[in-house]
């Protein structure tokens, strides 16, 4: 791969779009877990407030599945709010006037870090499926590289959402020296069954169209659109809940005073989702959806420590330092609040320092992203406590 | 349509198949829900056992979405055991030894009975979509149809899971005074957003394919097969439970010791989801599914009452004289216990006769397909009271 990758065109050519880059692995190429070797590659990524003379008030945001960088600014392709806009900026609990936050599109990407739409030094075209697979433990390690990158030992915090969420506690299990607290939200230590099932689906309906072209379709001049959409149907009805659905939609019809008898969207729900999916296709790539979504599946921090979650928080026999507070809504049922207390019992059984929160909410695993001022409080509330204990001296615009 | 339509090809030949037909609707056409007309059309069906003189012990099975009269013998294509055999034969819960079952195929559906595989005699080709919409209104018209042509006033029960629930609902609400009593297992008065919403994504999936080819795929020789088995694995996921599905499968790898980074069906749980799609594609069609999956969205037995569910169980203002058991399963999310219990209260409301069991399992929905002692027991207890307050005499043989 060149220094500079070309990063390529569909949905975005990822040398317009706004942000930073850098070029990591070029000297050593990146060990992944599956073997292969990545590098140079490049990482896009944002970053909003000052990091502080003695670089100890950095906090990293990792994002989920179909997210990005774009935190706290408006999305290139979409013109939408950054989607953490309501916890990340200047006063809010995620307080840019304090802290240094980092948020960098996950490496398997399509919004400007490395990914299957990049060209393949080694043929000259996009990759497609000869993109190496990818782990949750390679992108934190490519994260790794960015904050050494930065100059900064140690991040504050560590916070993320559902797949932001197993990054989360991966940079605290594989790198607990170099992470002073962390907040797993809305996540699991593994993929269960059911997830994995879902992402199933979502893949073969991707592979089965027929513009997916076994994965070259860049090379080919089409894209899988309906595939793509059918997967983000498919994945959206899991993020939210059966009462946030009803509540939204019930049984209303769209636009029309009674059914019509066809297969047209006649319920608000069906053009709903036929809105979400024909969206989505807009802004993402669809073997990148493969790549992200097979990282979640492999994620599992027991397997990775022998089979025991309560031994990932204890490394070298000594229980991690990492300071964690733990979030889950009470109607997710994608990431259901048992998966959370499944960590919590293990951090407990080594007697790491975890809180725990579920919040009450009807709005399912999307809950993350909404306005839940509870959730944004108990962010604001555990971040004060750290600040307090890691001696962050309060540094406010005009205070 | 002629008066026995040369029902068509994929994927079952019905000529060919075995079972009872008969043509129905062929002086007077029956008038469907939206409207358009019905006639003359097939209902292809099955019996076991032996009616009465009275003709009082006739118990009709109504079957789910992608189910078939077949009830207890051998599938036609697949081969397998009948789909309620554990519940339906001779010393079982519903004794054949005792009372005349009858099963049909739904019409719409794809195993003998009038549906989009039957050629147009308008146009001398398959309906596809030109077949007319259905409703679980038109489904049960039909076999009311059927059970006047085997010279049955009354039945004596009605019984249905999950879709065959929603029609064992609709045959006590349309024809009360035909019906003495009704068993509802696993099913709901109405279809909720979050079940519009994946049949949606299964429609969608299917008419993605660029094989569907507009519904014609019949006329142009080509089938939906990489959309129809996609839209059957989101579908089937909904069928089990987390718990079933992390009981069965769990992390568990295919055939492997370690995972293989790629995008080959790694865990269990993929190759058992790739099986159930490749398999469904086998036995059904995919318009049939279409046309199902909208007469289910449909199903709205309150707004069918003027938006109130307690005013269908009181037609003209007196209570139905239907006896009610509801059956539901504790971790069903794809038709809840909140949803039965809806009609309970429905009934108790206007002093219906009506009981309720919510059988404690982790099977999900599947459960009402399942060996369920305690769900076979109920079924047993509730016709057995209810023969006795028929003055149904027992006969049993060689008893």
């Amino acid at each position: 791969m060149p220094a500079t990758p070309p990063s390529v065109v569909a949905p975005a050519d990822a040398g317009s779009l706004p942000g930073k880059r850098v070029t990591l692995g070029a000297d050593v190429p990146m060990r992944l877990d599956s073997g292969a070797e990545l590098g140079p590659f490049v990482v896009a990524y944002q970053t909003y407030g000052t990091l502080n003379a003695d670089k100890s008030n950095a906090i990293y945001i990792c994002h989920a599945l179909t997210g990005d960088h774009f935190v706290a600014d408006r999305h290139p392709i979409t013109g939408k709010p950054g989607w953490w806009e309501m916890l990340v900026g200047p006063g809010r609990p995620v307080d840019t006037d304090r802290y240094f936050v980092i948020c960098s599109n996950v490496i398997g990407g399509c919004l400007g870090s490395s990914g299957p739409t990049d060209i393949d030094p080694a043929t000259g075209q996009p990759y497609g499926l000869n993109f190496p697979i990818l782990t949750i433990g390679d992108m934190v390690r490519a994260q790794k590289l960015l904050v050494e990158h930065l100059g900064i030992d140690k991040l504050f915090c560590v916070i993320g959402g559902s797949m932001g969420g197993m990054q989360t506690l991966q940079w605290a299990v594989a790198y607990p020296e170099s992470v002073f607290a962390a907040i797993p939200i809305a996540t699991a230590a593994r993929h269960s069954a059911q997830n994995i099932a879902f992402h199933e689906v979502g893949r073969q309906a991707i592979m089965a169209d027929p513009d997916w072209r076994n994965g070259q379709y860049l090379v080919e001049g089409t894209r899988p659109e309906r595939g793509l959409a059918v997967a983000r149907m498919a994945a959206h009805i899991t993020y939210l809940s059966e009462p946030a659905l009803h509540r939204k939609f019930g049984r209303n019809l769209q636009d029309r005073k009674a059914v019509t008898y066809g297969f047209d969207a006649d319920f608000q729900v069906e053009s709903y989702l036929r809105y979400q999916g024909a969206a989505f296709v807009e802004r993402f790539d669809a073997n990148s959806y493969l790549y992200i979504t097979r990282a979640m599946d492999y994620f599992d921090l027991a397997a990775d420590a022998g089979g025991s979650l309560a031994n990932a928080f204890r490394p070298g026999g000594k229980t991690t330092p990492v300071r964690f507070c733990l979030v889950s809504f009470s109607s997710d049922w994608l990431f259901p609040t048992s998966e959370s207390r499944a960590i919590v019992h293990a951090l407990n059984s080594v007697a790491g320092n975890v809180s725990f929160v579920e919040i009450n909410t009807d709005k399912g695993h999307d809950a993350f992203l909404l306005d839940e001022p509870e959730f944004h409080q108990v962010i604001h509330g555990f971040l004060e406590g750290c600040a307090e204990h890691r001696g962050l001296t309060v540094r406010r615009r005009g205070r």
